[in-house]
């Protein structure tokens, strides 16, 4: 494990519980066919890109929140909307952040994506 | 001019200057086949989503910013990160925020975004 | 409830039965979290975009169901292949519409979408 | 020329002028490196796909405007605004369906496609 | 059943197992709505594109898998890795592919593609 | 200039002329305002997923040309195809994946990706 891996693994804990990186370094579920895409989400998403100075953790999610909700990507979705809520987003930021893209990327995706944080907030029982 | 069609004036102060608020009041380029579209966008997109509380002028600025180059709509690039300067975003702030994209959209329409960013710095005399 | 939001929903009875209103108006599922989109999509995307002259209800629903479908938005291409029936499109013309879109977007969208509409036809044992 | 080339020039009729399918049949621009390209737009796209009955050509070409729109393919949008003119669609009727894409698209994609409109219309000496 | 359609068949076999082709002729799930869609795919897509010569199937294949990927159409990728596994790409080839395409489209649809090469992968067998 | 950098460089010349890897090193456009866009795409892009084994070069021009081509990318469009043919791709075969393409996206995007390459080929002197 180098220095990239260790400084993205310290950069990640901005976003995740320490359960889940402890998770992420233990197992790997793409170990057997593609065992380097873990390594390059640690190294360089978040080792040589979240960790960049210039915007914050927060700010960083939202941009992400948003890019995978205008993609109409499920699955990273939820990922990231509970990411955006470790870096210190709140409920309603979030729900505003969805909000604001109405008129930008149409109703569809943003109906989708609120379904998605709804069930997010109830698993964490957060209200907006 | 209704009550939502003065809140959206308003609110579009936060991203424009004053002298562009009297040119979107008194001309409107797309006047005889859609007068429609600007009154739609004052008041909707601006005197009801952004004008919206919970989230501040700057974070709505950075969510469209982010949509737009996930959509690689170029033209619409250039009005956001013009908007984002007015609403308070620094050049780096905007820069970081692209570079942020890179492990969710790649580096395509990253590249388009930042050959955008540098032009508009250079006609505002702004440096990173 | 204002005059917008009385038109949004007298011109959304062109698309869903008159029990779905009822129903629209009584129960939404999204109002812990955002009680404005549904209040957006009745005022704004019914009773100021559908609500305009120009264009009958049957070609406003094909323009939807085309642009749900070339974004590959599947919960929104069965709401809205309903929507279009109710609004007069017959089985036969939605799938012609369908198929129309093979030459602009490629088999794999059009067959999914074929696949959503062959299975509300059959909850309404439709024929084409 | 086969059957299937003759009727997809047939069907090319509604959407395009005698005089553009005569250089149509004549000039073909990417003869050098792609001939069989127009062969498979003429034989299949009009052919076999517009040529289906059940939906009429006016329609056929408000789906077609509607998806290259979508895409945000500015080449097709002013290609299949102008042949939806001569399939019988109305500028007012195309203003229309553009208008109608905002709560599924957003205003930028409608934006640029309405200013594609209008020089389409103007070129003709059209209003709307 | 025309030339097309026979040259179609044979070109599928490069993709599908005998076993397969035999059900696609004797069983179509959209016969009762869509029964052209089949006659196009295996007469369009296969009988005249895939059929082309001047690129073998296997870089078809890896050509197809790019594209529905880049798309986001899980379906389809599970589809597509199966017939480039028929067509002669190794699991080691086809997760290359995959991999090259995270400069271009980010981790989310790469991610999402690979647990599904995973699923192809294991129900034959294969390792990478 | 570290291992991932001269890696990167070296992977590169698969792709692109020597005098273009000098250039690359002596100029960067973006060095203003995001001098490590071309950092990441040489280390990461080139360094880290280019250089991988198990698909050679010409496979991984295929597969980038293909990604960008569905996005729509243009600018990507002519610089890809151009290190496509570097990288031993012959014109035949980049024309052959476009319209093996066709069938996936549509015709538009195909159509403006063969008129890029008829450019690319032109400068180049090279035929189908």
């Amino acid at each position: 494990m180098n220095e990239r891996f260790n400084k993205g693994l310290e950069t990640i804990k901005n976003y995740v519980t320490d359960e889940e990186v402890t998770k992420m370094v233990e197992h790997d579920a793409l170990a057997d066919i593609a065992p380097d895409l873990r390594k390059m989400i640690i190294e360089f998403a978040y080792g040589e890109v979240y960790s960049r100075e210039g915007l914050d953790a927060k700010s960083r999610a939202l941009v992400v929140i948003t890019t995978v909700v205008t993609q109409g990507a499920a699955p990273q979705t939820k990922t990231h909307i509970t990411r955006g809520l470790h870096a210190g987003l709140t409920p309603k930021e979030i729900v505003e952040a969805l909000l604001q893209l109405v008129p930008y990327i149409g109703f569809p995706r943003v109906q989708n994506a609120l379904v998605i944080a709804q069930q997010v907030f109830q698993e964490r029982e957060l209200t907006v």
